[in-house]
């Protein structure tokens, strides 16, 4: 059987590796994408999940995250959930309740404390550091607060044939309290069924949210497209729609693999991600949005890992 | 030019005529469709939304409300806020933001006090009656505490072409705090593209985000379906699904409405709803699940309508 796993954004390459390690080892697409975005929650220097994420206006840092089971649609998902570790695995655990099984702001705190997730501080000196400097700018220069809405999503697929598709996010930066963007969103943030594929999204929830384009890419996968030819199809059309439509289109970027462990991606912007399957080694891509509705794809290269390692890592000044 | 109105349960119908007295005589379809929710969320006797609605577990009133206009795709959304007479109102300002436009737990409530928007107690007595009692049937008797789950769902269509979608919502009775459904959740709860018709959901939400349903009624009539043709084969088709791969299927009824004012329901429970249109007065109707994926509807009887009002209004005891 086929198997592998897909997520967004560079940072996500050492769960993928993580993840494609316990799957080669016959572990389950569940815990492979819990373990994999465990791996980007709980690294310090990703402000943009778990762990060393940005806070939102109020200098608290909420965040959101999802699970999905796609050979049963369990779904488990919380948003503004604060202090606690792994808001992955809270989701997770959701996904097995009938009943209130999405829960957010003090809802979520309250369920992770009651069924004994780790709590931890989850706002680093680093991440407080880049909001003060930020909310100096701001009034200094009349900017605009919001950017920076780099989620992990990710989708994995197991020896048994069984999807999942995790998502984690500490949301748009200098946000207002209790905001909510698609991560937690099924449909828009991520959907998976085992017997077609999964989708996941990263970029700005409020105009993901109006294309439930996680949905379309596994329908159009459902309906015998390729992954590729399915992101395509879904991301570009609805990016020239809401382009039409709304007057402009926020960036966003989709992944998706398919039950063969075959994969796609589409975005408006650049975008990185990291993905494996059963014949490919695990591998970070750079992508772009091409002419005439087409993603162009290359490698990534030393330069880039290398100015991005810089960038993560520059003091705050 | 066509218009028209439709909306999930008998509760609707006064805001049904409300609002297709606003469209008849040239509203736009969000006034009409803001002003056919507020009917519901202010009459004290509906105890599934707004004033009178029923508690969650620890005894608190937490609303669900969303807006989106189909011309543009803007949505707006709010979950488990509290005390605000309006939530419908708070969406449908939060559409007009490019960020931030959905909104939890306390960040909503706040963002509606900044705004301005009436502040109301709206638990009722009667409410917190049927609560209490409620509290002890389920210690005494070891129930399941979870029944009730009647979102306000509802499509306007106006003169100029314009459709737009909102739903309002307490939510699952005895829920746990912070728990969200599927009415602020676009593609689930809600789905409108001006051009091609709008969708709506009631019933247990936990489920219908599993299946993306609005949007899913939706894209089929942008494929050419009748509203009913949609209706049915999404619906029905999810519930064959979701029985088959999760074992039981949750009550769930979705309406829709197309852009020539044609509309159409599914459903795999009793269902009643309100709908109205250019040539078609205002009315209620009941309806059913039928054999091979269609839906029985007939209007609905004086009887029917006699046992309701008796019931809605019986004395707590």
């Amino acid at each position: 059987m086929a198997w592998g796993a897909i997520a967004t954004w560079r940072m996500a390459h050492d769960g993928v590796v993580e993840a494609m390690r316990l799957l080669e080892n016959k572990a389950n697409a569940g815990d492979a994408v819990e373990a994999l975005i465990k791996t980007v929650e709980d690294y310090p220097y990703y402000k943009s999940v778990g762990f060393g994420g940005l806070p939102n206006a109020e200098g608290i840092l909420e965040m959101d995250a999802a699970f999905m089971n796609g050979d049963t649609f369990e779904i488990g998902a919380v948003a503004g959930i604060t202090d606690v570790k792994n808001p992955i695995s809270v989701a997770r655990k959701l996904s097995k309740d009938k009943f209130n099984s999405f829960r957010v702001g003090e809802g979520a705190t309250k369920y992770s404390m009651l069924e004994g997730f780790e709590r931890k501080s989850m706002l680093t000196e680093r991440a407080h550091k880049i909001w003060e400097k930020r909310l100096k700018e701001i009034q200094e220069n009349n900017l605009n607060p919001y950017d920076g809405h780099d989620t992990v999503g990710a989708i994995t697929l197991d020896q048994m044939g069984t999807m999942t598709a995790g998502t984690s996010s500490s949301g748009l930066f200098m946000k207002k309290p209790g905001r909510v963007g698609d991560s937690p969103l099924s449909g828009s943030g991520f959907y998976v069924d085992s017997e077609i594929g999964g989708a996941a999204a990263t970029g700005l929830g409020e105009d993901l949210m109006k294309g439930c384009l996680s949905y379309e890419i596994v329908r159009l996968m459902g309906e015998g497209l390729k992954p590729q030819a399915a992101c395509d199809q879904a991301v570009y059309e609805f990016h020239d729609k809401l382009t039409a439509r709304y007057g402009k289109a926020g960036a966003f970027s989709l992944i998706a693999m398919n039950k063969e462990g075959e994969w796609g991606v589409a975005t408006n912007v650049e975008f990185t991600f990291s993905v494996g399957n059963d014949h490919e080694e695990p591998q970070i891509f750079i992508a772009n949005m091409g002419a005439e509705h087409t993603t162009i794809i290359e490698p990534i290269t030393q330069d880039w890992l290398d100015a991005y390692e810089k960038r993560i890592k520059a003091p705050i000044v």
